[in-house]
């Protein structure tokens, strides 16, 4: 996918979306739970009530793991199931990997050759020569952690060095990396008053931010500080949306969580 | 596992040798590639051959995920056999993971309870609450990358932070951090003139240190650098063992390739 073909998703749906499957099996709603293929069976649905208002999905490969080789099985199925029934959607394996070059290419080659996967987002702490691998893929995209939502984001990210935040450091640099134009960047919501720097970094990447809904976070604010000419924002929401309710009614209760966050996003279009 | 009996260990062994298995598909030796069960198959020959050598196993996670659910099914079962087989060895999942809280608490969870490896390695760039999720678990310990073995490591590992560099204030900073006792380092043997500043910011802490054999460093200057009263050091080598010889001679040559690290380190201890 090129992000060309996915800013004119975002303009045509009127969306943003990204639509997190953290589908944690001990909050699968009571009427799949118990299907022999409950995670894969709970995303399908998910899918199917949101794929009209997201224009991407977020595969948390924990929730996955957690299971096991079964667990890595529900994952395949999803994604194989995006890839042939929603196509024009982005993936993004949110696996936050990185390691040495040989070992950084295998993980490459697990989620762009093995498995479909548009994207797969990248922790930055072991620097270029981790990254890179990632960004030989044609069509394909590393979306790197530069500043999250979390508190411990205060440990080390807003640290200073030389003149400014590690942060901005990690993002400042990455620019020059080979494969550039292939790396997004995961910017937490709660941190709106440091995406108009980082914005000003790099202005054409697409950012990931998570943390509206759950997590909490402003969408307006977040698109008014972050969002460029093409858009160039995916706004994801997990929890909020996949566990709205926990009852027989769940897809339709996703179903309107997220066309409520699509029709803010409406708005701020 | 305690830290307490694997330094028995190491004394009883005269050896702080891991051995890491990343079993690259494309470069296992013809006498076992076409093996249903090829990962597995390999991974037990080498255990075998080295099991007696060796202290630690490290499973590279990447190595797996590169085959898929398959892949993954030969994680589980090479565990397993260690748990079975061998369960005073340490065993390490190279995972690199690291998240929000209730991300890395479900990769804690895939490591430790649904797999039951010892320890798992984590990236530190998230901060506390993505660290603190996988030192809550009795006997389980994590291994963070503190300052790692490839030229990206001066990206931003050794960027100065306030009046130290971000390594050391990484390092520092964990100490700090709840179940802290549970926490080991991962550091690069190519670095040696760190390892003695980061033993004195942590002096009763176990050092995973890779990158001794295919990515060059040497054993000698590394434990005089590191070593604690307790040893208090894995040295990892993956490559130059695993694949010591591509012929069917693979596990007999691994097995030389394991004795004579460990000589030169009985010398040492």
């Amino acid at each position: 996918m090129t992000t060309q073909s996915l800013t004119e998703q975002i303009r045509n749906k009127a969306s943003f979306l990204c639509v997190g499957l953290d589908s944690d099996l001990a909050k699968l709603p009571a009427a799949v739970r118990n299907h022999p293929e409950a995670q894969f069976t709970f995303n399908k649905a998910i899918i199917e009530a949101t794929h009209d208002l997201a224009v991407a999905y977020k595969i948390n490969t924990a929730f996955y793991e957690s299971d096991g080789s079964k667990g890595y099985q529900a994952l395949e199925k999803t994604i194989a199931y995006l890839d042939q029934n929603h196509p024009n959607h982005f993936t993004i394996a949110d696996a936050k990997r990185g390691d040495i070059g040989n070992t950084s290419t295998q993980y490459a080659r697990a989620f762009f050759e093995k498995l479909p996967f548009d994207s797969v987002t990248v922790a930055p702490y072991m620097g270029r020569d981790s990254i890179e691998p990632f960004l030989q893929f044609e069509g394909k995209y590393a979306i790197m952690l530069a500043l999250t939502s979390n508190q411990g984001a205060y440990d080390f990210q807003t640290l200073k060095t030389l003149d400014r935040s590690l942060y901005e450091t990690v993002v400042a640099t990455s620019r020059t990396w080979d494969g550039a134009d292939r790396l997004m960047y995961v910017l937490g919501a709660t941190k709106t008053e440091h995406l108009a720097t980082i914005r000003a970094l790099t202005p054409k990447s697409f950012f990931l931010v998570p943390g509206v809904g759950a997590q909490g976070g402003d969408l307006e604010s977040v698109f008014h500080a972050a969002a460029n000419e093409d858009i160039g924002l995916l706004v994801n929401s997990s929890r909020s949306i996949i566990f709205a309710s926990s009852g027989d009614d769940y897809a339709e209760a996703a179903r309107n969580a997220a066309k409520d966050l699509q029709q803010q996003m409406k708005k701020l279009l």
